[in-house]
């Protein structure tokens, strides 16, 4: 929500489905800018501030949208009522910043529901045991979303963003880019691991937990559009003809490192990996060549932020005492992944993916698979490249048949 | 609170009190401007906001600025923890924007201070039985800290405020107007309500009833200064050398209005002030003078900014109905009062005011007194000229005797 105007449209669309007779929890983020106008201010006060102050600091902007929205709808004459994550209780871990929510009291919010209410719910906010305030960390109003649509058993949790949808790849870099009616679960989950920035990550895991019908929807188009955006599913088996890939993803939020001529002994990953998991620096791929004398390479990848420290502490304390040749790394790579659960029944289609990008003479510099997608390293010069080729030669571009076949 | 570097001095005063051994609760207000921010954002969405949404809104000010506290002190190596109204609790009725406390629970933050922490509260909020947040109106904060003083039986109350004390006039009229080393408890409950801005009348009202000491400071003075504003005090009796007078108050908030030509019967006064307070329209004032031929005129004073709507209530719905010659009224007027519990056992003090008026051609609208105070209505361009000559006559510029043998 970014300004008067736009809760009141916010507002507006939230009329109208009360008005159909639908019963409404709404969860509003802070308005834009505020979160972090108030972490700017924390941290001119205190340059490491504490996260429990943090968090009781913070989570006043979605106290403030809660208020603001419940005004504007009772301006249009729908009886709202707001709820801080107090007053729910949204019950979560003691991990300020990135707490992750235990349970919901939803009785109070049910009988609302009864009583014809509009609810509206802050997002990102709980409290712990000790009702001490905590924040779910950034994107966490997705989560709180999905949450209490778990707890109510909702028909549906529709996530409004700035986007209209899940699209095959981003329309930024292939400009014939399809937006998807539906993607299952899975495929969102690790399109959402792998970069794409339409949900975060936390909320789509919650959802599948619960078995939580997510519709991304825009928040930007009329207020009476008809617009479903996309769907996300668990019913795999109902869509017959789904595509064999759904999605190319892909960040440049990753740096590669590579220790060089290890000794090949148990226990080596854990030398190298233990100093970096101590720093509280997390690990995304990780390579181990097969060895030849012995003697291997070690690669991994970390987030661009951490990438000078994770070398920092391999330089100082790591290559001495493994015995290492030497550590190299690389800040200028990007992850490029294609996402389908057709992957599972179809063979061949990671070795089509290296060929297409090979016949573009683009060098992969690290792979990793699972189930349903297939990553790949590459020098960040080709990245939008490699992103193109990758929605061309899978014709993603193109429906799946039976949606071809809808009226 | 203004800004950050204000809450770094309230910090560094803080510090140092904690450093002299001092178990603190601290009552932040709100950053300057935010309150207001905060309802003007409301009523952007919404022209008459409800209570209810506004209170979950503005109380969002005070809970920014106990995190920001907190971390200000944990800046400087002073360990201190944030509590919001709910987290204490402070329990208050459910008249949102002016609740009133009914309770609070201290046995967590006596445990705090046991444990060496400065606690932090926030000011001005606390919550009702259905644990809606509520708000205490204006001023709210003195009196979360006078209420949290009196549940503690702290030793001292101490309000910082943007004056350094209680003066005997206002040094803007009055140039050599006096600090007060101390003034009585109901000394200061009739100066605030007669005029003085330097408390809120409903913090005051408070350490009446649980005798908590309070002490006017200036948040703007130097950290380290030893300056110790006005004690306002409940021990009468050592004071024996008390000043007759304390304090000359003023307002010009007030308008006065007149009904003329009313019959003298029983109810007449409640036929003219019901409506009033029927319109909420709270009357200070109340003059009925002695009646001749049965007929009398009645006067009293409302807020200057309910004179129109005063007037036009008596005109169309008053008047004809109690058949009254006719209605006037008249909003440049002041009121200059003389304050002290001296008046008690001094007799001739009014008319020593009386004729301290009347020498400088003042001309008394209306009077009313009370056992330690009289007012005086007076045109409103009399009102500096009647505060100046009223502090000559009683020597308020003088230190009492038992002051003045001070080393």
């Amino acid at each position: 929500m970014g300004s008067p105007e736009r809760i009141r449209e916010v507002a507006r669309r939230v009329a109208r489905f009360a008005g159909e007779g639908h019963q409404l929890v709404v969860v509003p983020s802070a308005m834009a800018g505020e979160t972090n106008r108030l972490l700017a201010l924390a941290r001119e006060i205190h340059p490491e501030p504490t996260a429990r102050e943090l968090d009781v600091i913070a989570s006043t902007g979605e106290q403030v949208s809660i208020g603001l929205l419940a005004l504007a709808l009772q301006q249009l004459g729908v009886r709202a009522r707001s709820y801080t994550g107090w007053q729910v209780p949204i019950l979560t871990d003691a991990s300020f910043g990135k707490a992750r929510i235990l349970a919901i009291e939803e009785r109070n919010i049910r009988e609302d529901l009864e009583a014809g209410f509009v609810v509206i719910v802050a997002g990102f906010q709980g409290i712990d045991d000790d009702r001490n305030i905590t924040t779910l960390g950034r994107g966490g109003s997705d989560t709180t979303g999905v949450a209490l649509a778990a707890a109510l058993k909702a028909d549906e949790c529709q996530i409004y963003t700035d986007v209209d949808g899940v699209y095959t790849a981003d329309p930024r870099i292939v400009p014939d880019a399809r937006r998807l009616d539906t993607i299952t679960f899975e495929e969102m989950l690790e399109a959402a691991s792998l970069g794409s920035k339409v949900l975060q990550i936390r909320s789509v895991e919650f959802a599948g937990k619960y078995q939580v019908k997510m519709r991304v929807l825009s928040s930007f188009t009329d207020v009476s559009s008809t617009d479903m955006g996309t769907l996300i599913t668990f019913e795999e088996d109902e869509n017959m003809e789904q595509a064999i890939i759904s999605n190319v993803a892909h960040n440049r939020d990753e740096a590669k490192i590579t220790v060089l001529g290890v000794p090949d002994r148990p226990g080596i990953a854990f030398s190298i990996l233990g100093p970096i998991a101590e720093a509280n620096i997390d690990v995304d791929m990780i390579i181990q060549n097969a060895s030849t004398e012995g003697m291997t390479d070690f690669s991994f990848t970390v987030h661009r932020n951490e990438y000078q420290r994770a070398m920092k502490i391999l330089e100082s304390k790591v290559k001495s005492q493994i015995n290492a040749k030497g550590v190299v790394g690389d800040d200028r790579i990007a992850k490029v992944s294609i996402v389908g659960i057709g992957m599972r029944t179809h063979a061949g289609i990671a070795a089509k993916m290296f060929e297409a990008l090979a016949k573009e003479g683009i060098n992969i510099q690290m792979i990793s698979t699972s189930e349903i997608k297939t990553s790949v390293v590459v020098d960040e010069k080709y990245m939008e490249l490699a992103v193109r080729v990758l929605h061309r030669v899978f014709e993603l571009e193109k429906p799946p048949i039976q949606e071809k076949m809808k009226p």
